[in-house]
């Protein structure tokens, strides 16, 4: 069987000769996006391989009237792709699963370079002041940190913090085991009011479009630090950049805005950015914004290509598949 | 009891009242150093305390014949203060002790960030570019880490790590059965022959003097990632830019270097800065350099000027002094 692998970056491509001997199967790598001049790239393909590309009704009608059946999305996120548009085409979609310890491991750097300001030592280091003044941090120890959402990431996140003393809170709609060992499952008002430190894993879901807003924020601690590796959606811009300025947010890392998309990964040094929100967001001193790298590890990378490649055999196979969305 | 607190910052003041009245002492602050200039500023003082001013046999011999039998330091560190002068002058050295947590989280955000990469990232990014090249991280489970030296420093940054997943392993003179726990002792050629991430937290002596050096390096794992933040002394800063230009090193994180007394902590924007080691450091996008910010958390600044007060009531009781050195 034939797989077209769209967008296929170079340290993705480097993975692929060992996984065409493991797996069997014939890969075409393309640096171009799926679209409707590109979909020639597969012929002969029943499945393809993407990543982060709208894939609307339009595009999706295309793709299925080519022939293919499975769209495999190399990301644990799919709101890139219309799923209803997709099943009402007959179409299937997957996603992939990856090391959550990527994503994790940099939401524990993204805490302690929030709590510890290195934002502004970092800009005034660069300028060759090095005082003190405004810069002085806090220990882990002394806070308490909520992880909303305890799926394979937020649960990698409270097994890294163990080891740091700080109080563990939770919450989630369905409460896992796992955590309960570790961390103390809360109501999330609960949580919004106790915690020093918040840090979202959740997928953007209808329901949790902006759900950090201004009734959600005004319910946190005076000086709330807050963690955002997911998605950019999950924050109401506005209402956060009001908290930011009026004090109410103490510190913030951001690894996802809203409306990033067609900016991020991409090289747009001489470009006129068109997203005010980010521009202001990138102008506070103790708001560290960061372009959607948490994910960006070797292990991940691997994982996710390789995982999307095993999901289109299992989809050819017929067989279960566990990252087969619809 | 009255005790001069030279080089008094206004974050450190705003703790004094509190000190005051718990200690029942008079507290004398000033933000002028210890000079044969402000020994006035002593009068009737037995004890001073100090920060990082350098102290030579001169200077020293004013505070001793100014009637001061005891300087405190409001540091760990006290090699700024000549030793073996104020034995012979029959003058006693105090350092303190505080939350190893500062600099034991810094220690672990440091790492993080030179694992992913994060000073390229940031450069980038602030320049709108968002590429991908060349940022690509690795996951801690991934990985072996080694800490050199486990007093209470290093034996919390081993305790933050538990969580990670990582391969921990240590070295010290004096091994520590709370340490055994949670870490293999190994010998120093092989946590530098097996890491993939090493950290030094032991105090500057003769002995340790650049050890890391090029015999050292050229004993480590090729893309060793290096953090410091505990003397800058301990590293050869010449072959340190020799491995990273060569890519032995792939990676470091700097809150010391050589030569930074008199830099750090002033505001050098409009200064032509004498320490071309720093430059040069600071010009690599795979080693980040900060300016001597671990120690600095509420907690710890509140623990320094605390233990100091502390330690000068002790040795004027003539009681058993933890913090007093000589």
């Amino acid at each position: 069987m034939k797989i077209t692998i769209y967008n296929c970056r170079s340290d993705e491509a480097e993975y692929l000769e060992g996984f065409r001997r493991k797996h069997g199967v014939e890969l075409f790598a393309t640096k171009e996006s799926p679209t409707a001049e590109t979909v020639g790239l597969a012929d002969g393909c029943e499945c393809v391989s993407i990543i982060t590309t709208p894939m609307d009704e339009t595009l999706l009608k295309t793709y299925r009237d080519a022939g293919i059946r499975f769209l495999s999305t190399r990301s644990i996120g799919y709101d890139h792709i219309d799923l209803k548009a997709a099943e009402q085409l007959g179409l299937h979609i997957g996603n992939v699963s990856y090391s959550p310890n990527s994503v994790a491991d940099y939401t524990v750097m993204m805490m302690l370079m929030a709590v510890r300001k290195v934002k502004a030592i970092l800009l005034r280091s660069a300028n060759q002041d090095y005082s003190l003044r405004g810069v002085k941090g806090m220990e882990m120890h002394n806070l308490t940190v909520g992880v909303i959402g305890t799926g394979r990431i937020g649960r990698t996140v409270l097994q890294n913090l163990t080891g740091f003393g700080c109080r563990l809170l939770a919450y989630d709609l369905y409460p896992n085991d796992s955590v309960r060992k570790i961390a103390e499952y809360v109501t999330l008002p609960e949580l919004l009011k106790q915690s020093d430190l918040i840090t979202l894993h959740m997928p953007a879901t209808r329901e949790n479009h902006h759900m950090i807003n201004r009734d959600t924020i005004a319910q946190m601690k005076d000086g709330v630090i807050l963690i955002n590796s997911a998605r950019g959606s999950l924050i109401d811009t506005d209402d956060f950049l009001d908290a930011v300025e009026n004090g109410k947010i103490g510190g913030a890392a951001l690894d996802v805005v809203e409306n990033e998309a067609g900016l991020y990964y991409n090289d747009l040094k001489c470009d006129i950015m068109k997203n005010r929100g980010l521009a202001v967001l990138k102008s506070y001193p103790n708001v560290l914004v960061t372009p959607h790298m948490a994910f960006y590890t070797n292990q991940a990378v691997s994982d996710m290509v390789e995982n999307s490649i095993r999901s289109c055999i299992l989809f050819s196979k017929g067989e279960k598949n566990p990252w087969q969305v619809v």
